[in-house]
């Protein structure tokens, strides 16, 4: 089904250079041949990737759960970029769109694409997960569904972050957080802000984060929520909240932050953390409380970049730090500096 | 508020036989005052009380939870009777009235009351829960919208045991089982049955049951469940299921039954076993699958009567023992026997 | 049911001056008696009160619909004011709270009320509507938990407004308005602006309102609409917004209303008009579009006055004049001066 | 896109029959090129068709609505058959798979699409609505996942009528009909009885249904309905239903309808009559009653197929008569006799 890529005022080049994970923990620039494109698919020169946590684990440890590097792999899957050609069914008129990209692939054909839960499609591509190479590269290809047009007013650097704010949106929306909402929030880095920031976009007027960094917690306050807890100190029992989001996937602050929900309560559980963990049962069976978690997210892109483009969530005070693509494995350690939220690599640069 | 009981050609003595929970495994008949009458409220001469594994529990044990046997404690919350005198502003045609009762009282003005969730009220009195006395007595009120009245062919022991299909209906709604459903139900007692019928009767389709009893099992695939597994040789893994609903409390049951589910389906947690159970947290994020449990039942008296009334469910087949009002620790101790599932105590023989 | 009101430290007169209307067209200000309370009631010192739409048909025609005014009634539903006195079951520490009334009873005990759909008890009771008095008086009764207590920092004007404003907030739920939701609204008198200014609070970020005055369409841009359109040149077909809501009344706004929603759309009709319209059914039909009405509003003063006390709803600015009570007729009259929009009545002044 | 037809052991051979509406009136068998397929398609040997009134309305007005017959269409979309051959990403092993055919093709990239609306994609094709062509004719293409296995037990007539049981499905799940539904049906054509049919399978207890046949009324009620309503003189006012389907196209019909619906109820308008229609506005505003039509549906299926197969839905009883493709004009008028419900074409007799 790949198909010739059409004629176009760019030019494009047939290799590119491409910051390549050979194996745990050993990464390294390398030449490789731009993607081809499939008849639906963009190609988009990547202009800023957003560096995530999932990247750094198989950067640290070679895998996540049964996804295992065992053959070279190109992280990265937040990104931004301006799309350079098009497969023979897409517009060539998008040629030169500045895009945010949703780093998935559905199969649309199967019961869970038919439904609308695309995501949850057991046949899914997904950037940078064993095998699926990501975009700590040059160019991608992308079916031109997925790469959605951005205004303006939106940098790069915040078009690349629309994929974080993707699932800020998702877990805000599965927990129905909406006017008037009470919310608590676990953890205050990039992902719990994010959250803060929507959950206030969505008209919640209480937003508690918790979080064990004063630093942090002082940001989150400048940046969506409320009220600030240290989870070393302070207890969230009896908060009663509408809703509780992890974004700490620290098991005890998932236990604690169960307890702090109200009747009917929603707890939306977004930290990855063990695979199973001890939960207060009776408590959610006595409250009748809805658990779930996200995975990933669905027909957010429209609303994420329209809440950016809005003013209503500022993605840029996120981004901490920038690299080129030759620095990807600085960019890697980055979070690990105090004070750091979000790095972005520029392959471009 | 408590209001003078109407005249009515019904002869309604001052005291009544009870059967009384002293403390922890000491029950014994006592004669007490019959109960006065607010002015919303009937008097019902009780016909049929089923017991529960919580009036057992309570025998056994003198608790549940944080609900302590302090004070002498009449047990039995599902029951049936005939209404025998009404409170000042209920209409008295209804004297001589068959009806099966929903044992609890919500306060009516709190917010979850309010919203239709009155069953989270903060304030509600349930029958047999410590101080609020519950039916192994002659007589109860109970406020007169909360006795529906049931049609000729539903007899005084399927009208009792309107109380757990309740908790099959709500389990069922919240399950979100419809047409089409395929379920897994863990724990074939006398929940765990109904469950399955209420399945069937909503529309499912594949209604998987598992317990460690040959005998129930066998039971099972008589009313209501399709396919029966033996809990300790056969395994529900795979089975993706839409539904989970946990009528057995058995943590190893509930862990499993989870990761019976497929994408975006919904677990029902009814046992009630351990306060806290490790649960398989990540198996429930990348499937999105939506947890909770359920606390008693809200709006299902009419739709369990009419269940019943049409025969898409059969509440009789699951007596298996009958006993008088002085009998009420047999009853009490009828369920420990093999092949037993629900003991009815009938206060007016 | 009728409870000797508490002892208290604020003075209340056996009788009271009330506006009467006697007949169509026919108000008069009267002395009559204090209501007396039930137990689960407070009396309220009325400090304002707003005149609606309905309070002044009532007036001029003597009837809505089938409710006839047929003996003497008191208008006026829309109110604030200061409980001065407790029913026996309240709690005295109420006495001295600024408040804003839900002017209903439900009975609490049918099908709809058990379900939290209250509004739609068929025995309801609503302030000034035949036979119930309403609040152009100096003090009514409700009970306890329909009396909201109403931060320092929202006005008596703005919380008797409330009561429109949850018009407004229960028409933008039921047309399911959230984050990046494209409405329209038709009519731009109170209920179409604060309609606008609650989407914008819902989060709505395109808010289309329609009228045939050019200074009702420039109010409207500057209090909760982003787009004004002259309902008499302009064309709203194409817009294909999530949701229209219609506040006008016109048959003919709601025919091209409904022709500028997208699939899977909603309508909700606020405005009262003729009994029958004719309704664009195929365009419903084809488009899956779902349309319904508001009967007053249910379980929103809550989220009512959270809005008005942060700020996010502006209901001040709506009062365009202040009335004496022996002013109530001029007070219903001012409507019809152009830059009118609410006319207040302050009982106490 | 199109790729060659895969060998398979079935000889297709390269032309075949096909009835064509030449124009209004004007329907012949011609002999026609059999279909190319697309890499995602199936050819499906044609067992049976049935005959809808869409269908007749086409071949006798020569149009419905803006969809004109201004060039030589095939109609019929209601089919099943065998698969006989398979686009180049499809698995051969489905080659002789009997299926049901849902006759449409979705975008699958749009907002409608990505969301799960699929029938409400502005892009998408339908067999028989011109330019489409149909199924009165040897052999249909359509893309695999639109091609449903059917069980042994599912005649070829029965899986056919899989589509108008699929209008029913997607009519009782958007009138949220379940467990205990109290239901009105206009109208007891075929659509009608499938949809009581359908209406019980759900769970509703009471089914009411209306026509001006005494002998469709008869037939319903054995196939069905529990209550027939003889629409020239039975009032269906103050049944205060749960749920009303229309599936007469009466004007008449729809408005008294309406009225029978209770509070919080829904109206879901299947029959297609007038473009406009004078609804009773302020009774549905009143009773806060949500009103919507059905285009067509999206996954009902599997539903629909299970229904039948599990004998819940008996659709054989439905067809009254049975033509060859060279009968396609008779098979067009055949509903038009009294007694009449459905009539079956195969093309391949």
């Amino acid at each position: 089904m790949t198909a010739t890529v059409e004629a176009t005022p760019i030019n494009i080049p047939t290799t590119m250079r491409a910051s390549i994970l050979r194996k745990q923990g050993d990464i390294a620039l390398e030449q490789v041949g731009v993607p081809p494109l499939d008849d639906d698919q963009v190609l988009v020169q990547v202009a800023a990737v957003g560096v995530c946590g999932s990247d750094v684990h198989y950067y640290e440890h070679g895998r996540i759960g049964d996804y295992v590097v065992d053959h070279p792999l190109v992280l990265g899957h937040e990104l931004s970029g301006r799309i350079v050609a098009v497969g023979a069914t897409v517009d060539p008129a998008r040629i030169g769109e500045r895009v945010a990209v949703e780093p998935q692939r559905p199969c649309r054909v199967c019961d869970q694409c038919r439904q609308g839960r695309y995501n949850l499609c057991p046949d899914i591509e997904f950037y940078a997960t064993p095998p699926i190479d990501g975009a700590f590269t040059e160019y991608v290809a992308i079916q031109a569904d997925f790469a959605f047009p951005i205004p303006d007013n939106v940098s790069d650097e915040a078009a690349a972050l629309i994929e974080p704010l993707s699932v800020g949106i998702w877990a805000c929306q599965r927990a129905k957080i909406g006017p008037g909402s009470r919310v608590l929030i676990a953890g205050a880095g990039p992902i719990g802000i994010i959250a803060a920031q929507t959950a206030r976009a969505f008209g919640a007027t209480e937003i508690h984060i918790t979080d064990i960094s004063p630093d942090r917690l002082a940001f989150a306050l400048q940046h969506g929520a409320t009220h600030a807890l240290d989870a070393r100190t302070d207890s969230v029992a009896g908060l009663d909240v509408d809703a509780f989001i992890d974004a700490s996937g620290a098991p005890q602050a998932v236990r604690s932050g169960i307890k702090a929900v109200g009747p009917a309560g929603r707890v939306i559980l977004v930290g990855l953390g063990a695979d199973d963990v001890e939960l207060p049962v009776s408590y959610i069976q006595n409250r009748e409380i809805w658990l779930s978690g996200v995975f990933r997210y669905a027909n957010t892109w429209p609303l994420a970049i329209q809440l950016v483009a809005d003013g209503k969530v500022d993605l840029d005070v996120l981004v901490t730090a920038h690299f080129g693509l030759s620095e990807a494995e600085a960019a890697l350690q980055a979070g690990k500096e105090p004070g750091q939220l979000k790095a972005v690599v520029h392959p471009g640069r």
